[in-house]
C-alpha cells in the first residue's frame, strides 16, 4: 500500500527558496496525492518546525519564518528531527552552503530523501560524492539534484539515461553559464560589431546577471563545478572542480582587487587582450565562447575559451541561454542537444519541484 | 520492502525489439536489483513463455522465439497471463499495432505497466487516451512512452516536467520527422544549391530515411501522430490526427498511384511547384521546412511548410535530426530545445529502456 503522505523539510528562503514555494503550493492543488507536510523550514537564522511534526501552511511560510523565533536545528540535530518524522521525509536544501552539502550522506543513510540545486555536494572532493551515493544506495533514500547543471533543463535526467540504458558517452560539450553565454554573445556576436569587453561586464552586471562581484563569473569555478558533476556521472573519478585546466578572465593584476567595483573600474585597461582574441577568431570566420567539455575516451576536462564556426550551435546562442551537447556511440556524429535558459529563479525551482515529484512518486 | 523481483513481457521482435533486447541484456548485469524476467515475448506469429512463469533467457531469446511452436496469446488471454504472474509485470510493447494499443486500458486495469514507443495508444481517438490514463490512475499500473515523440530524445519526459511543475507552455514547435528533416535539410540547405525535390525523395528512399513506400512519410500523418501527443500533454484535447491542418506532400494526382515505385517514377513532373516554393522562400532570405506547431492558448494544432530565417534553429537542422522547441511562461522568449536524432532503432529502443527503469524504480 503506498504512503499517502510524505513530509518535506526546506533549507534557503532566497531566490530559488521562494520560487520553489509558489511551485510547491500549487502542486499540492494539482496532485493531491500524496499529500505533503511542510514540517520544517529554515535558514542560515531563522526556522520554523513543530515537535510534533503538525503540518507548516506552504502558502505564507516566508512570512511566518520571517517572523519566527526559533533558531535553525544543528544539522545533525536537524537530521535527527527528519528521521524521527512519522512519515517519509524529503529534505529540499535550496542553498549553496558546503556544509549543507556535506550533512547529505548523514541524511541519506538516515533514509532522508534529497533534492537539491546545489552544486557543492556533487563538484566538491571526490569522497563525498561517493559518500553520497553509497549513503543512497544502501538506505534506498533517494538524492536528485537536476538543477545543480543548466537549472531546469534536462541535462542531469539526459545524462543518466544514456549511461543507464547503455550508451557510450564520448563527449560533453556547451556552454554552461548564462552569465558567460551572455558576455559572449554580445562580445562577438554573430551579427554585428559586439561593445568592448568591459563594458559588456559592466551591462552584464547592471542587468543582475553576474554575481555581486563578477570576478566569480569571471574566474570560471562555476562552470568547473557543473563540468565536475558530469564528467562524475560519465563515468569519470575526477578529484575535484580544480584539478583539471581552468581558463580564468580575471587579468592577473586585478585578481587582487579589494572589490567588484574597483576590478570593474580598471578592468578597460586589459580590453585589447580580448579584442585580440576576438579579432583572431574572426580572422579564421570564426567567433569565440566561453565552453567547457569533457572528452570521456583520454579523460580531459576542461574550461575556457575556445573558437567555433559561425554555423555551430554554440556560435548561434542567443541571450543567456545554455547549450550542453552530447556526444554518444548510439547519437553518432549528430550530438543530442539541450538549450535554454539555464538560471533563473523559476527555472532553478523548476528543476527542484521535478526532481521532487519524480521523488514522491518512488517514495509514496 | 521493495519486490526484488519484476517480470517483463514483451511483445514485437523487430528493429526496435531487438536493440531493446540488446539493451536489457546489458541493464540486466549493470542493475542486478530488481531481478527482471523475460516471461513472455511475442511477434504477430510465435511466442515463448511457460506456464509456470519459469524466466526465458534474455540473450538468445530471438532465435528461441524464431524456433518456437507456440503462438502469441490473445491479447485478453495474453493479459490474462500477466495479471496473474507471481511478480509484477511490465509489458514492453515494441510494436507499432493499433491492436496492442487498445489492448493497454485492460491491461493497466488489471495492474501491468506499460512502456512502448507504440504512437498509435496515445495518438488514436481522444477516449483511448482517456481510457488508458484513467486506467493507470485506478490500478496504480504505470505508462511510459517517450519514444513515441522523437524516438530516445527528452521530449516527453520535459514536457510532463514543465506540464507537472505548473509552468505555463504558450508553444511547442518543431521538426518531428527525421524523414522530412532530411528532406529538406537537402532539397534547401542553408549552404549551396540543394537537389531536386524528386531526387532527393528517391536519394531518402535509397538511404532506408523513408518507409518502403515514401507516400506514409509525404502524408504528414507520423508528424500529426506526435503533434496529438504532445497537444494532449500539453491539455488540449485533440480528438485525433485528422482534426487539425496536415498539409500532404503528395500531389493529388499521384494519391491512387499502385505503388510506391510507381509514386517516385512520376514525382518528378511535380517538382515545379516545389521548387517555386523553395524560390519563394529564398526571395524573402528563408528556407521552407516542413514542421508541427502547436499554439496553445489559441488552441491551434497544424502540420506543413513554413518559411524560417536562414538563423533559426529550425533552418540550422542536419542530417535526419529533429529538433522540438517548447516555449512557455517561465522560459519566456528563448525557447527550451530539444535537438538531435529522433528515429533508428538503438535511440528509440534507449527510450523505451529508460521509461523501464522508471518504471521499475516506482514498482519494486
Amino acid at each position: 500500500m503506498p504512503a499517502k503522505e510524505v513530509s518535506i523539510a526546506i533549507i534557503g528562503a532566497g531566490g530559488v527558496g521562494k520560487c520553489f514555494l509558489s511551485q510547491l503550493s500549487s502542486l499540492a492543488v494539482r496532485r493531491p496525492s500524496p499529500k505533503i507536510n511542510l514540517c520544517y523550514i529554515a535558514t542560515s537564522r531563522k526556522a520554523l518546525y513543530n515537535d510534533d511534526y503538525s503540518p507548516i501552511a506552504v502558502d505564507g511560510a516566508i512570512d511566518a519564518l520571517a517572523s519566527s523565533t526559533k533558531s535553525p536545528l544543528d544539522l545533525p540535530k536537524a537530521i535527527e528531527y527528519f528521521a524521527a518524522a512519522p512519515t517519509k521525509v524529503v529534505l529540499v536544501d535550496n542553498t549553496s552552503s558546503q556544509d549543507v552539502a556535506e550533512a547529505y550522506p548523514l541524511a541519506l543513510s538516515r533514509g532522508v530523501s534529497i533534492v537539491t540545486p546545489n552544486k557543492k555536494a556533487f563538484s566538491g572532493s571526490y569522497k563525498l560524492w561517493q559518500d553520497i551515493f553509497s549513503a543512497a544506495e544502501s538506505s534506498g533514500a533517494k538524492v536528485y539534484h537536476e538543477s545543480s547543471v543548466g537549472a531546469g533543463l534536462p541535462v542531469i535526467s539526459t545524462l543518466k539515461d544514456l549511461v543507464d540504458t547503455g550508451d557510450k558517452v564520448t563527449k560533453i560539450e556547451g556552454v554552461f553559464s548564462g552569465t558567460m553565454s551572455f558576455l559572449f554573445n554580445s562580445f562577438a556576436p554573430l551579427e554585428g560589431q559586439g561593445g568592448q569587453w568591459s563594458s559588456e561586464v559592466k551591462k552584464a552586471k547592471e542587468l543582475g546577471y553576474t554575481e555581486p562581484d563578477p570576478r566569480d563569473d569571471l574566474n570560471g569555478l562555476d562552470v568547473a563545478r557543473k563540468l565536475t558533476i558530469l564528467a562524475r556521472l560519465a563515468g569519470l573519478p575526477v578529484e575535484s572542480p580544480t584539478s583539471f585546466p581552468v581558463q580564468s578572465l580575471i587579468p592577473k593584476q586585478l585578481e587582487s582587487c579589494s572589490s567588484g567595483d574597483e576590478f570593474l573600474q580598471k578592468l578597460p585597461e586589459f580590453d585589447s587582450e580580448m579584442e585580440q582574441t576576438k579579432a583572431s577568431a574572426e580572422k579564421s570566420g570564426k567567433v569565440v565562447r566561453f565552453v567547457g567539455s569533457i572528452d570521456v575516451a583520454s579523460k580531459q576536462v576542461k574550461v575556457g575559451l575556445e573558437m567555433f564556426d559561425r554555423s555551430h550551435p554554440i556560435a548561434a546562442l542567443k541571450g543567456s541561454d545554455n547549450i550542453i551537447s552530447f556526444y554518444t556511440e548510439r547519437y553518432g556524429s549528430n550530438p543530442l542537444i539541450v538549450q535554454g535558459a539555464g538560471a533563473g529563479g523559476d527555472v532553478t525551482a523548476m528543476g527542484v519541484t521535478a526532481d521532487l515529484i519524480k521523488v514522491l512518486s518512488q517514495i509514496s
